[in-house]
Parts: C-alpha cells; sequence; structure tokens
C-alpha cells in the first residue's frame, strides 16, 4: 500500500479555497475601485478565436496574450459586467453553503434575483467569464456537470462533503462502481495499492473488468468515462494521475470518436483553453487502434462519411501531431474500417483481458 | 426499521435459477425430439404488431394468442433456429460462468463460434425470441444494458455476485450515489427504513436531494434514471416497489419527453410486450406536470414542432388513456410551453425540495 504522498503544488481541496480566494478578491477590487469613485473595470485574456493557441510544451490550448477590458463606464459593458459579478456573487453563496449545482440551475437561479439572462447560453458563457478572470474551474465553485462516470478499484478516500467529513471508503466496496460526482471529486485520497488507471468508454466493459478483477490482476484503478468523460471525471482523471503518480491508459472504440474520447482526457478542447485543471497530458490512448484492427484481425464496420470527414479535421488539429496519432489517422483512412472495443469478443469474452490489454500495458 | 418481507410470489434472485431452468428446459425439448427422429421445432408467441394488445389490467403490452412455429423442418427456419440454440447456449453459459455480458458483446461472441449474424439488429432480435420463449428477460440470463444509472438511500443489501457473496452495503455509503449494475441487480434487500422511492431524471436535481437530504427528511430512496431509465434499472424499481412495498415516485421534465420516461418505468414499451418484469404499474408520475408550469408560474420555453407531434401521438397512445395524462397532454398543448426540473431555481435551490416535492407527496 502506498500511504497518500503529500504534494505541495497540487491539492483538490487546496485549488478549491484558492477558488474562493479568488472570488472574493475580485469582489474586494470592484469594491475598492467604487470607493475611489472609479467606475469598476476588470480585464481577463479574450477567449476569441485569434487568442486561442496550441501549446506543445503543455499539450493543451491556452489563451494568448490579447486581454480584454470590461468597464462600467462603457453602456455597452454594464450588462455582461452586471451579469459577472451576480455570477461571481451566486458561485460564492454555493461554495459558502457548500450546495453544488449545474449550468442549467445557475441559469434558472439568476431569475431569483432578476439578474435576465436571454437564455441558458449567455448564463453559461458568463460562468466561462468568471472561470477566465479567476482562473478556477467552475466545479471549484461548485458548479457541476449534469453527467456522471463511476470508478472501481483498491483507493481509499475520505470524504469532506457536509454530513460525511472524516468518513473513509475503498473503491472496490461496491462491484458495480461509485460515481464520479461532488463528493468523489473533492475527497482526499488516502491509500492505495494500485500502480495504474484505466480509463474505459464503455459501461459493459468496465462491468466486464470488474468481473475479470483486471484492478487486482493489473494493480488497476478503472475509470468508466461513460462515452466522452464528463469534466469533473477528467478532473478526477488527473488528480490519481497528479496526486497518486498513477500512470494511464485509456482504452476506447477504435473510431475518430473513440479517439477524440482519449485526447480530450490528455490535451482538453480548445473551450477549456482559459483553465489548465482538466488535462493529463501524460494520459496514453491504449487502442482500440486502426492497427490493432490489421493485426487482432477483428471484425470491423466501414467507415461513414462522417467518419471520414472527422478524421480529416482530426488530422489537422493540432493536438493530433505526434507519430502516433498520425499514424492512425492514416491507418483508418487506408483500411477505411472502424472497429468497437466489444469487437475482442470475437475471440471469447475474456480475450481482451488475457491478451489485448496486457500486451497493451507492456507495450508501454 | 422494516426487516426484509419474505415474498413468495417474487424474488430477483429466484427468478435467475428460473430463467436457467428454463433454458436447459429448452434444450431438453430439442433434444427429445431429434432422438424420436423428428425435426426440431419450437412454438412461441408471435410478436408482429398486429399481436401486440394493450391490457389495461396490467397497465402493459402484451402478447395476444398468435403463436408462430419454427422448425427445422422449413430450410427457410434453419438459420433463424440455429442461431436461437446457440443464443440459448451462450446465455446459458454467461449464467453457468456468472459472468455478465451486453447485447453488442453477444454479437461478436457469435463469431467465435462462426455462427454468422448478418448485424447486431440480427443478433438483438434473436435475444428478443430467447426471451419470448422462455418467458424471461435477458437481464435474468445476464445480458445487461451498457447504460448505467445510479441510487441512494437507507437500504442495506447483500451482495451474490461471485467474491461479494454475503457482503454487505448501505446505499447510503458513497454520498454521489451507487451504480446501479449487475451486482446491485441481483442482490438481496436486507432492511430499510424507506417508506418510498422518488426517480430523477437528471443527475444534477439527484445530487440536490442528496446534499438537502430529502432520504431523510421524506424517508425516500433515490434513483437517478439518467434521461430513458435503463432496463436493469426499471426492473430494480420494480423490486423495490413490488420486494419492498414501497410506493414509486417519478420526476421528470415537464415535457413530452419527461412524461414518456416515467410511462416507460410505469407501463414500460410495446417492445417488451413478451416479458413481465419490468414494468411498475403502481409507480406515479409526480411531475413536472403542464398544470404545475401555470400554477407554479415557472419559467419555461415554447414548445417545439418535435414536442407537439410527440403529444399527439402521446394522446393516442393506450398508455395514456388515464384523466392524468390526457389533461396534461391538453395542458401542454394549450399553454404550448414545457419547463425543466431546474426552472425551480428560480424560486431558490432549496424551493423544489422545501415547497414542491412535499406538496406533491401529500396530493398523492
Amino acid at each position: 500500500m502506498t500511504e497518500k504522498k503529500q504534494t505541495t503544488d497540487y491539492s483538490a481541496i487546496e485549488k478549491k479555497k484558492e477558488a474562493a480566494t479568488r472570488l472574493v478578491d475580485f469582489g474586494e477590487t470592484l469594491y475598492t475601485q467604487m470607493t475611489q469613485n472609479e467606475f469598476p473595470w476588470i480585464t481577463m485574456p479574450s477567449r476569441s478565436i485569434e487568442n486561442i493557441i496550441y501549446s506543445p510544451k503543455l499539450r493543451q490550448y491556452i489563451l494568448g496574450d490579447r486581454r480584454v477590458k470590461r468597464s462600467a463606464r462603457n453602456i455597452r459593458h454594464i450588462r455582461p459586467l452586471s451579469q459577472l459579478v451576480w455570477t461571481a456573487f451566486f458561485a460564492h453563496h454555493l461554495a459558502t453553503n457548500r450546495k453544488t449545482s449545474t449550468l442549467r440551475d445557475v441559469y434558472y437561479s439568476a431569475q431569483a434575483y432578476e439578474m435576465s439572462f436571454k437564455d441558458q447560453s449567455e448564463s453559461d458563457n458568463v460562468i466561462i467569464d468568471l472561470e477566465t478572470v479567476t482562473g478556477s474551474a467552475r466545479e471549484e465553485f461548485n458548479i457541476f456537470p449534469e453527467e456522471r462516470s463511476a470508478v472501481f478499484g483498491d483507493l481509499t478516500i475520505e470524504y469532506t462533503v457536509p454530513g460525511y467529513e472524516g468518513r473513509r471508503m475503498n473503491l472496490t466496496s461496491h462491484p458495480d462502481g461509485l460515481m464520479v460526482g461532488p463528493a468523489l471529486t473533492y475527497s482526499e485520497f488516502v491509500k492505495t495499492s494500485a500502480n495504474k488507471v484505466i480509463a474505459i468508454e464503455k459501461g459493459g466493459l468496465f462491468t466486464r473488468f470488474i468481473e475479470e478483477n483486471v484492478h487486482t490482476k493489473h494493480n488497476a484503478l478503472l475509470v468508466l468515462t461513460a462515452g466522452q468523460a464528463p469534466r469533473a471525471t477528467r478532473h478526477f482523471i488527473r488528480r490519481l494521475n497528479k496526486e497518486l503518480e498513477l500512470p494511464v491508459y485509456i482504452l476506447t472504440d477504435g473510431d475518430p470518436w473513440g479517439m477524440h474520447i482519449a485526447m480530450v482526457i490528455i490535451s482538453g478542447s480548445a473551450n477549456a483553453a482559459h483553465i489548465r485543471d482538466l488535462t493529463t497530458p501524460d494520459a496514453k490512448w491504449s487502442g482500440v487502434w486502426a492497427t490493432d484492427i490489421q493485426s487482432y484481425k477483428l471484425p470491423s464496420i466501414p467507415l461513414t462519411e462522417r467518419d471520414v470527414k472527422r478524421l480529416h479535421e482530426l488530422q489537422r488539429d493540432p493536438r493530433y501531431k505526434e507519430k502516433l496519432w498520425q499514424r492512425e489517422i492514416k491507418t483508418f483512412m487506408k483500411i477505411g474500417k472502424k472497429a468497437e472495443q466489444e469487437a475482442f469478443s470475437r475471440y471469447g469474452l475474456t480475450y481482451i483481458v488475457d491478451e489485448y490489454l496486457p500486451a497493451k500495458l507492456e507495450a508501454d
């Protein structure tokens, strides 16, 4: 068993406290401006397309040097600035009252304060502004995604949510898996015997891995992404990687959509260029590769027009510059085929666990 | 605490054993026919549209009296009959080896036996044939849906899956909720202090209910359906209702799609007319009703053309014959609006828990 490593540069709980502090700082800045008879104003990095730059070093999109200013002196800025201030107030209210919320909840909650958003996309956008201003992900001020995924394996956590403070739970306790929601996201990691994380796209395979004891045979924590991983799950995978120093392997369907599930865990999305805590740059996409379709002679399905169009987009995407990705994109296009994770059942239900997985983990 | 009620007419574990017995019986029937120099044959209820009948008494679709015969004497039947026999063999193999599978896994597994299905829809259909022949839901022979949902509340279960036999778990142990997968589906219910079940469409509201202690304030087990409830979850809700005799309340968005999430839990679908264990006829749709949009003055969204078309379909659907449903369909059409569950946040984050939910539970 590895006892918890104290990492000085990263702790989810500390980051959350920091987010609360940043909200207060934001309020104080505006307040000070007003007491000095200034029109309140802020600046933040621009999120316009020209200012979204791919950083090969960080392996994610970041924002460039362009900044925008919002000032109450400018009549066109009054509305978005007021919305931003209200959102900061509401986020602080959530954090202080230890309640969680969703993007949609925030939109409707605004109406309780006669704060008008013309639709949810307007309020979503202001929440992204708040992330940009504070540099904190919205989960750190308790705004969580609607979607839920799951985890299973030998990791003991300690809860920090109200009513559960100090309680511990081992993540092998429930063989169908434990949901990744606010409580798990902000739990402390106490101890683990795992030496790797395997993220899996599909529920059926997640269950197969548990039934076949992949967690003990390979000392792995298993994470179900349930399709595209929700932000809270990407954050959780990052924590497993950074705090526990566990390498992360990602298994998806062998098609452009599966590749991109892996890539978003690794490098994030352009939409999240303004924050840093959602990516796991060292995570590896372990398959199903296009070259696996060939070498394992997997049952396959012809690529659709939409698949091919998507492959062309990915080919030009800076996140896909590295050799592995380019090779796999080209192979997909050459063979004109894709394969699902379940295709390995062609060789028996446990082949993927007994043969494919060990080969993939060793190849690393 | 209510100790487990021994119900003589219903036990998930017994049903599962029965399913295994039925598979063996099916094999024996064919075997006996062959030893008597007969071409093997079976009959089963027809699933053609004309034979799917709504039963107001059972509050679900059932199959009528028409039967179809499949005989190896008929050259056109040889293929589907062989596929059915293989599927029965494979289902029995899963059950004996205590492994679970998905519809897609079965499709690919067939290829390991050189059993040819032209696509997954063909193998899915043969699995439905097997359900029809045996009268058992496919979950009873370990073929589970891909999707996962969750549960939370004071219910102690005892696992029956390999490696966990006899272990107990209280479903309040993890405040993000426990996944409903094969292990939970076939666990024994040991004891509960709950006196009702509340099924919730959305993850954000499920978390809100846990945070606001709805499970203790209202002695409720909370089930997240995560949109349309997966079959295993519908089966689980039925067990809570039948075995523990708990009334079930369903909360969805206030639109035709939300209504139908509730209806499928209550009355199932026409596709499942051949089985009986997936419905909870006494469950209640508690909202969000169209009339709630009016009486609570909820923020609402205009119905789309697609919504209106769907409402017209539901209006003619025999499952929607009762007064409540017809009234709500008419109200939706009259006001031309729909509302999301989160719309209650317009009155503050806890209004839905403090005001709306108690009113709805009392109205019953």
